[in-house]
């Protein structure tokens, strides 16, 4: 598992000359990064008298982002896997007219998965982007600038994980599958600007 | 080492009640991890017949690469130290009035360092960008949603560095530092925006 490697190895890893893992891992981290700072800011908001008021709130939002932190952190594999599938697939052989056949379906099976990894991404970072936004404007103000890097990363992942959307879809032949997908990565792309917009206008007016 | 911690460590390390790691060392991880990814996209056309015309000009680009990774990557600790002392001298003694003065120039100090550290990540981004888009011009272009990717953590890193160098700004009493400091901000966030838009203009055409 790549999580298990030390920041150092990943690294090293990812700018090996080997395809894998590569942006579309890269995106399920940052989106992972950023729900673990959205964490933490809940964590050093729990129990300060300070912010007595949104104690519940801001409980119900730690569960909510540290679910959210290790469903993208898995994310990191399974992208990773999609895109060796597809690669496996393209290695098949295709000496008969039946071997082609099957290689071609494998290819687009493969390919299809790896279009629904970061899609799935794309919208873990839409949700986790919404509690990003609620600790940024009621968590505790110390770690403000937090928030606002929690909100960076969330949308650079989704943004990340929509070009790896984008670059296997023109590899697919079902149109239908190619349009929803196209349809759905508009509207949390649209979604995740504007959450990224409005949280790191909060930041920005609290920093001053 | 922050580095030596495998990614699960790191990010449970993130989300803790701790406030460092926090942001800071974020921005400069994503810096590193942009870097990387623009060093994969050398390393996947370096050797490519594909791409005899652009060889010297990317191994040239890996050099300058791996270089900003691995300054980026000790940035992860520098800002994490650089925090922790800031957060030393609010604890040192202010029983008498040397303690106090004395307190008083340590926080300065050290709050001038934490300012100075992302703003150098800030600057290490800008150079790493300036690669990100050569290898999205130039580079295997199987490859070239990474070089996308690359460009959208460079870009999130240098503004997550500057939340935490204005957040550090705040404190500081020193004017002249300070203007000097939003200026050179002001000039490396201009270019970095224009070079990310850029970067994902060349990438966003090339996907078609």
């Amino acid at each position: 598992m790549l999580t298990s490697n030390s920041l150092s190895q990943f690294l090293d890893e990812l700018a090996s000359s080997s395809p894998a893992p590569g942006g579309g891992s890269v995106a399920a981290l940052a989106g992972a990064i950023g729900s673990a700072l959205t964490s933490m800011v809940c964590n050093l908001t729990i129990g300060k008298k300070k912010y007595a008021g949104v104690q519940d709130e801001i409980q119900s939002v730690l569960a909510q982002s540290e679910k959210l932190r290790r469903d993208l952190t898995e994310m990191i594999d399974q992208d990773t896997e999609a895109f060796n599938s597809v690669m496996a697939a393209f290695g098949m052989p295709k000496n008969t007219e039946e071997e082609q056949l099957q290689r071609t379906s494998a290819i687009q099976e493969a390919t299809q998965r790896a279009t629904l990894v970061p899609l799935n991404v794309m919208e873990l970072c839409e949700r986790a982007l919404i509690l990003a936004k609620v600790v940024a404007e009621k968590g505790n103000k110390n770690s403000v600038s937090d928030a606002g890097v929690a909100a960076l990363m969330l949308q650079a992942a989704c943004a990340g994980a929509g070009l790896n959307v984008r670059i296997n879809l023109v590899a697919l032949k079902d149109e239908v599958f190619v349009g929803g997908t196209i349809e759905r990565m508009k509207v949390i792309s649209g979604r995740v600007e504007e959450l990224a917009a409005e949280t790191l206008a909060l930041v920005n007016s609290a920093i001053g």
